[in-house]
């Protein structure tokens, strides 16, 4: 709702000077101080009053190298057959239901404290093991073109012998199409590979889309620069104040995943292929590339911020200049006026009849005198 | 009494016009500068001045998987038969007398140091582990909404065999409502537990408030940006700055609860079961959750004082550049005005019927000039 | 000499108007510039050039559970029979001279890198384990009220079997009186302790008194936020200047003892018992505390310098205002006066009756109609 | 394409006076904003859209002590025969073309995760051991004189047990020509030693011409130093912020690397000699030099940031008091001016003789006075 | 060459008024933008270009408890016959020419890798443990009092079984002269002890000298302190620029020295005796005092530009302030002279006796209003 008005706005912006309508128009809105409550009022305990879905969607790819089923479920209870098959499972879950989450939960023994965090909002990225069912939960990210903001959608990813089961929040939207893609190519890798090697090509494919992210956030950062170089004005700061937001959002996300993902690579779960685990560790360079990258995206929109100041100091600057020599110049012609319109009696030159030329000269030599002046000194 | 009279001067002052009376009414009352004395002047040893509560409830909850007994004691005395029973027994003392304290400790064989740190004031949160007793000492937050502060109350929880004995300061208030709820169904997962689950509830409880007072701050730290954005004066700095220092607090309160936690899961002790150490693992997760965010809070108010910085800035700069083009434009009118008004016996177009009118246009035509160049060169 | 002078200068400011004086009055002694050179010229090992005190006190407590005997000693001599008995002895040395030093050292068998750093000035806080002698070495900290100033008293303290030799440099101060009145309670703990337990209760006491400098420093500092935000002059700058100065020591003094108490407690010393390890524990919980809240302080005066920047800019922004206000008003009836003043022959209205009054309310209409231009862009 | 431009725009603007023409060329063009997109937009995983090189060359080096036989191969597929020899063979493949990669790669048994690794782009420096193949990559570092920016090449570098293998993208340039001059030396250290020993070499060469960019960037940075100090402008700004972007890709090409080196060191991979890894040790050495360095070369440029605002600052300053000076100095002479300027019937010395000199004294009088007066308060 | 300049400028300076020359003269000198260059440019590998020293000096002590004999030899290969005596020899050679150091090197079976170090210039300070040798590099610093410059003089020290090499690049001075003085002691500790402790001598002695640099530095300190406080221009910011970087110099070759007694203290080559690692420690203890003090000094520094950017911005205000004085107070005047100069025929008062009297009234009863408006509000 509150996001529908803010493109609204800048799409009634956009085509008119933007600047003169500022003033009158949602400034606030353009600093996205309703975005800042949204990032800092982040309370994964207290009361998950996460609303049941309406829909929940269940999607089971059921596969081994030679054969891949994908079924299409609309009740909770027909994944339990998936529990004792010798082929692998991944049950894909979008929506999430308190009941229904239970529900599974229980029939592939996953333990209450795992249940909890599948049922958390806004909960930190981590990994847990517990009882031979190794679990993650992180987040996918999404760019919003619109009002160039990260969204994120919280995924959990529950391992287990055979089976991958993931949860997700949102049924309309998540980034496993090219995985699906592999998987429906018969002696794939990941087809041939036993149930860690799909959570592994889960989580790479999550971490792998952080990039795009990334990038969508620097083409912003260019696009700030280039604004603050050319045409900084109130509007510039709002943005930059903006990006600057969603890079928090973006640290928030990554910074954790390293620790998900070494978790991961230390770990001694039977669950775990010696071979897939070189595969995980692929996954650690990438995040750890992702992580320093979001330094350096710090370190520039920082750097965007010394520049701002910098140009509205120097355009300032040259303002005061500006005044500087208008006030220099033409103060002494002021004078000079002034002097020759006393009504003294008696003035000199006043009935000469070059009088006037002589003190218009006079107004018009000191300042070239003193353009001079200024310019040997380097004023101008 | 201190807090009672800033209360009031706020809501004498926000009807009015504030700018207009803050350099008469209290202005460093604003700032908060008796604040930071009570943040800075943290002394746990020296002279631990605890004077003794007047008053001291005693409540105790005697419960196992099928029966609870709720007692209400008025007599230290009465809690020593609980130490040998077969039961659970959470001993709450709400109101710290030194007497009343040595007494029980005594009895429970609580050692002489954990009755030291449970006596002091302003301890900075740790946990210990002396003959068979786990001691846990950390502060419970409150918001204070009328002056925006971070209040605490200090808690000592102390494990042992089959006890947990708690000391508050404060009788009034305390975060464990929902706990004595959930000690009160029968079978449920508190009920069944040992006596470590219940330090861990309690624990949890304390924690996950935390997330409730840092919504309370990120919600200021919203109010200011917008204050900061749409209105900045000098009453938003005297904000912002005391907001700054309530992060302190926060931060000071959450860093070493990490330790804690930390400390309960490496311990060996035989008072936790490795089950429950498990649940010490999720309240780990979430304190260090909240010690990112306060990060982030951080980072959010330095992002805010830039912001009012530039604000501020800009302002002065739109001021500045009103100066630069009045100055401008009327100087030379004022010169041209000087000039004609010299009592030369012969000055050009004096005598001429239309001087006058020349003279003027003159002097609009030179501004309007001015005004094209200076928007030429993105001056306004 | 120098701190004598210091001060008198600050008696003859005070009553007067200090602001109006300050240029002709030493700024750089407000500023501290000697102290800067007392705080940075540390040098502890090239040229120890200590000068042997004038007298040296010697006073020994000699006891156990049941006994106690005060020893006042004039000659170093005296000290070696208190080696080999079965009772405590703490031999506490007021004043260090080299031969003395040297002498009962070798006596009691301390190595001779101990004796080094017992004789050196300005030396870092650490502690060592050499042939069975554990040596301490820290500083006392005193605040000098007068100016403002952390001093350092260099303690040493030499754990040996059943002896604790200190050697302090200033015989008329100490802080360690409650702890000579423990002693004197007759089965006090300490009476009934062995030597280590003294150790630890004179580092105790210590680390403590730490917490009195820093409620100084944490007064000063409210001082001073008082001091930015009612009438904040050069000579703020020049005391929160001196603050960040102590600021330093303090750090200095604080940040190795955290490694020194954490040697003690990982020693595996026959000197100590495991119970006293215990206590130690206790006193790096302090030091901790106390570091913790250093950097709080930190945080503190750096938030007062960008408060004071803020207030100064502020206070500028206002005089700027009034120019520009002042400006903008007065020039339009500058250039209508001088219009009017002009000699042409023919201007309109100059002949009329009510010409001038016209003038004049044209003169009026401008600057009130530019007022409420101004006002409702929000520039004052 | 892009550079090429940028160049140009360059030649034009030297001969002439910069200044004058920078704001109608293109100063974004100078600050490098498209160099920020550059930068910025890194994704090592998810379109590897590496095209494949046009020209692939292959030069093989297979020696021993006694024999060097140097190889220019047009096909892949001749390389397959160095893989079973008892001599060494550096095989330098210039352009990757992936089907050929994979050619080889299959051939000498490289993993597949590593055949990736190789066909990336933009992969963060890492080492990698599996199945007996130990494998870096890195990024070659050459200075761009033109438009001072720091260009990467990507190596893959892979050691097996008598081959050494290396992938580069570009085929004009690398940084072995001192090495190749080595290898062609009879009996020279490099000949008598193993594979490993060849690896070392050329990490050793790579890591030391890090030193040399580094040079280019101190040249420059001592450059812009000067040109803050003598004649800094909107320029100056432009071109610290492009030195702050080049140092962040310095960074995020050495950083790295340490990990990588280290790697090595702790390896216990049968490939490595020990005599060998004390080499590495010495690349590790250079490479924390380098890290170091860099670290220096960051507080330069913050502080050529620093200094530069102080330049502007204080030029700032002294357009201000000429400003205050002329006002002031002219100020009383216009109001005296006005005043005998007044149409007053009776205004003394008006007619007097020398009324007119009398107000042209005091008008020089009052600013003599005037600037004794700033001059004994130090105002300029 | 360039230093002898730079010296020469400053004697030209001092005598005169700085300040007007400053423009004139060269400014970059000052700012030591040469200086820049010599920090920057390290380059440890590529081209180490050492060129030979003219002439070498090596001075031999060989000595034990009882005897000591100091041979000056002119020829390296005299030295070969230390190599197996029965007494400690202390080789210090004055001086490095490639091929002496390896002819040397290779008699005293000292690795390659060690050579090349001893002959590298600009090396980052290092210890190294190769085939029962140990080495060490690392800086002597000396202050140059003439241009406030630390200059550095690499030393590589090697320890052999009862042998010490010292290679030392400059003849003419060095830091041992203390050290010498002791080795002539008969009986001294230092002669009664095995080689190892003639090394730690060496390295202690160069470590407390870092500690007369740091005074020296930190007397430069105060001085810009009292400089900034006093009276500060451009000159000062200038020689703060140029502390900075002297700072780099410092601390670049303090934290790696760290490093290198820290390995020396966790080696376990049987060079090193038990009883020395005691005094290493105490060499560990003064280099991280060194660093403390190191950052101390930093954080000083940057104080300073603080409070010079302070300074500056006060004096601006004081300007700033008398501009709004004067302008505030004048413009009503020149209002006034402007409305009574106007040329109507009917201007009240015009013909009034008093009238220019109560003209000149009101033109001192404004100012004297605002200017008690003005103090009541703060502005002056």
């Amino acid at each position: 709702m509150l996001k529908e008005k803010n493109i609204q706005v800048k799409k009634i912006l956009d085509p008119l000077n933007p600047d003169k309508y500022l003033r009158y128009l949602g400034l606030p809105t353009l600093f996205g101080t309703r975005r800042t409550r949204e990032i800092l009022n982040v309370n994964p305990t207290i009361i998950p009053q996460r609303e049941d879905s309406q829909v929940i969607n269940i999607t089971v790819y059921e596969y081994n190298a030679n054969s891949l089923e994908i079924h299409e479920i609309t009740s909770i209870q027909d994944c339990f057959r998936f529990l004792n098959t010798d082929k692998i499972s991944w049950i894909n879950i979008d929506g999430i239901r308190k009941a229904d989450v239970e529900l599974i939960a229980n029939q592939f023994r996953i333990h209450p404290l795992i249940q909890e965090d599948i049922l958390s909002i806004n909960q930190r990225p981590k990994m847990d093991e517990i009882d031979n069912i190794l679990f993650c939960l992180l987040n996918m990210l999404y760019y919003n073109e619109q009002n160039n903001t990260v969204e994120q959608e919280q995924i959990s990813i529950v391992l287990g012998k055979n089976f991958v089961i993931s949860f997700q929040e949102d049924a309309s939207r998540d980034v496993f199409n090219t995985l699906r893609g592999k998987l429906k190519i018969n002696n794939s890798k990941i087809r041939q590979a036993t149930a860690d090697y799909l959570c592994y090509a889960m989580l790479d494919t999550i971490v792998d889309h952080y990039f795009i992210i990334m990038e969508k956030l620097g083409d912003l950062i260019e696009e700030l620069e280039e604004e603050v170089v050319r045409k900084s004005n109130k509007r510039t700061l709002a943005r930059i104040n903006v990006a600057r937001k969603e890079m928090i959002v973006l640290k928030r996300n990554i910074a954790p995943v390293r620790d998900l993902v070494n978790g991961i690579i230390r770990s001694e779960s039977d669950l775990l292929d010696d071979r897939t685990t070189r595969y995980f560790k692929d996954v650690h360079d990438h995040i750890i590339q992702a992580y320093d990258l979001s330094e350096n995206y710090r370190d520039m929109i920082m750097n965007l911020q010394d520049l701002y100041v910098s140009q509205v100091n120097l355009k300032m600057n040259e303002v005061m200049k500006v005044m500087a020599i208008v006030t220099c110049l033409l103060a002494p012609a002021t004078v000079i006026g002034g002097i020759f319109g006393m009504n003294f009696d008696s003035i000199p030159y006043l009935h000469n009849q070059y009088g006037f030329w002589i003190a218009v000269a006079i107004m018009l030599i000191i300042p070239v005198w003193m353009i001079r002046v200024f310019k040997r000194r380097g004023w101008f």
